[in-house]
């Protein structure tokens, strides 16, 4: 897995190197379209530009359809290229259409926020959503290169770098005391975005090559995802919370738990907790959508049965997985985070 | 990859011992369900059985979207089983389903049709149809196991047993002279069908097990297909011609081709031609229809570029792959085929 950092502008035609592609397409949406394509459009030879409407709502078949269809309309074979331009819903299934495209063709990921940069497009999982349930139906497959340009980040809005970084954060909590201590002591605009970039990729990658296929170990990146996953799916068709939004709700209810199961002390708790909301302020959630929200943790893909199996804080920068959250936890979680238990 | 021939009264027993699955699905067609179904279900404990339509016309990506409604409405999770009970339709599309539920869940193939047992469910090459194109979208994944139980072919009609049979022939002509000169002395009706299924899947096996993902050697399975598949595919909406069917129409005129390119000599094109000819009988192909047959020979997944590329023989019992062949060589095949050259 070949993650590399620097300009596009060097990286893509690095890439391009003594590879005899017979075909390359671009998929990119609409933001993407306008805001990145400009760039890497003069660093490729003759390819396609396919275009997918903008927006985890889109991340499904009929998309998929659409890409498959101009593909095969363009008479791709299986020496072709797919580069994903965009964000996570673009990595994702891009991704997804390009290893089902007869069985397989090469595909490098070209994130382009924040949250891509630092988590989607590294580790192979690629996928769809499909009725309703995020990221249903996919495989791991990983792509020949992830090229990270953090100048892509200039062209994006605040709340979405904001969301971004619940990622950098789920990765220091889960495997870097350290690094935490130093990102909870500086401003998010004062960010070093390169180093925490980079952080996250290094954490992520060490992971994701020791469990590929998440049988164990990979587990503890779903950490803040078991409740936040739910929240966020939830919300899909109401007033909707972007995934970072969605994972730092999470990330409390989970830490909240781990210290009622005295895994984590009262002061780590109060410090992780102190500092999220500072980051997200606090979301107003309604205690009549618990039950719903609760359910939502049933289709979790790291379940096992009926069990709902999530991966909690031993502490911070160590955690652990595989562990049974009761309905009562994640009740008490969320009556927890919004400040009525 | 595990492929073992017995009876499933035997093989599944086995295959589930000492495992800890949280469910278990069946995959049938109406056919397998009728005949071959009845015969499982006492062997397995709780299960779902999804049936899908009949035919090659549904293995695509609405019955895939049936299949993945039925095991979320289930709540399948990653720790469940996939048994596919079919021909290649089911083993294709049911292994493609579960290879991408939740990014994959174990699947075993229980083939029930010759062609199935001595080639489809061997090698892990999973997929649907597109657009009218065959296994367009897909992927390549080992089954857990391929078990095979010849008692099945029993419930067969004689003519989808002839068409199975094509596979065998095929097996012998790339890699054994010496089953090639047995096999063609003997009356269908008196083949050693269990010895043959051997024979089949350890040849294909030792192909895949070099060369899983098709890059170079796996390529020599193809023999009969480049044009097999065009003409199978022309005729899929007409008078339909079973898989076999086309891959003997395929053989002679790859054969032909091979010939008249110095690689085969004119008496082993007799041989060859002769035999499959008492096998299979003359197919009556309309040469207005040989223009879009050549067309349909370019979306071949082996092709690069615009050149299409086939398996021919250099003599009985060995192989070549990735030969270039002109329009004009295949045109002029089919015209051999016919008689009218």
């Amino acid at each position: 897995m070949s993650v590399l950092q620097g300009s596009v502008e060097q990286l893509i035609p690095r890439y391009l190197e003594g590879k005899d592609y017979s075909a390359i397409a671009v998929i990119a949406d609409k933001n993407t379209r306008k805001h990145c394509y400009p760039k890497v459009k003069e660093l490729l030879p003759r390819h396609l530009l396919i275009t997918v409407q903008d927006g985890e709502e889109y991340k499904n078949l009929d998309s998929c359809t659409i890409i498959w269809n101009k593909l095969t309309e363009a008479e791709f074979d299986r020496h072709a290229l797919v580069i994903d331009l965009g964000g996570g819903v673009i990595g994702d299934m891009g991704g997804f259409c390009a290893s089902t495209y007869k069985r397989g063709i090469d595909f490098i990921q070209v994130p382009t926020t924040l949250l891509a940069q630092v988590d989607a497009s590294v580790g192979g999982k690629l996928g769809i959503d499909f009725q309703g349930f995020k990221n249903h139906i996919g495989v791991f497959t990983q792509p020949r290169a992830v090229l990270i340009d953090p100048a892509f980040l200039a062209t994006l809005p605040e709340r979405e770098l904001r969301s971004g970084f619940a990622e950098v954060i789920k990765h220091c909590l889960i495997r870097d005391r350290a690094m935490w201590n130093r990102i909870r002591r500086i401003e998010l605009e004062d960010m070093p975005l390169k180093e925490l970039i980079s952080h996250s990729v290094e954490t992520k990658k060490a992971v994701v090559t020791e469990d590929p296929t998440e049988k164990g170990l990979r587990k503890i990146l779903n950490f803040g995802h078991t409740i936040g996953h739910a929240v966020e799916t939830f919300y899909l068709d109401k007033d909707r919370l972007l995934h970072g939004e969605a994972i730092a709700i999470g990330m409390i209810c989970e830490s909240y738990i781990a210290y009622s199961k005295g895994m984590l002390s009262e002061a780590e708790l109060a410090e992780i907790e102190e500092y999220i909301f500072s980051v997200y302020g606090a979301v107003r959630l309604d205690p009549q959508d618990f039950p719903a929200i609760i359910a939502l943790t049933g289709q979790d893909k790291k379940n096992r049965g009926n069990s709902v199996r999530a991966a909690l804080l031993n502490g911070i920068g160590d955690c652990s997985y595989d562990i049974v959250l009761s309905r009562q936890d994640i009740l008490k979680s969320l009556k927890y985070y919004c400040g009525i238990l």
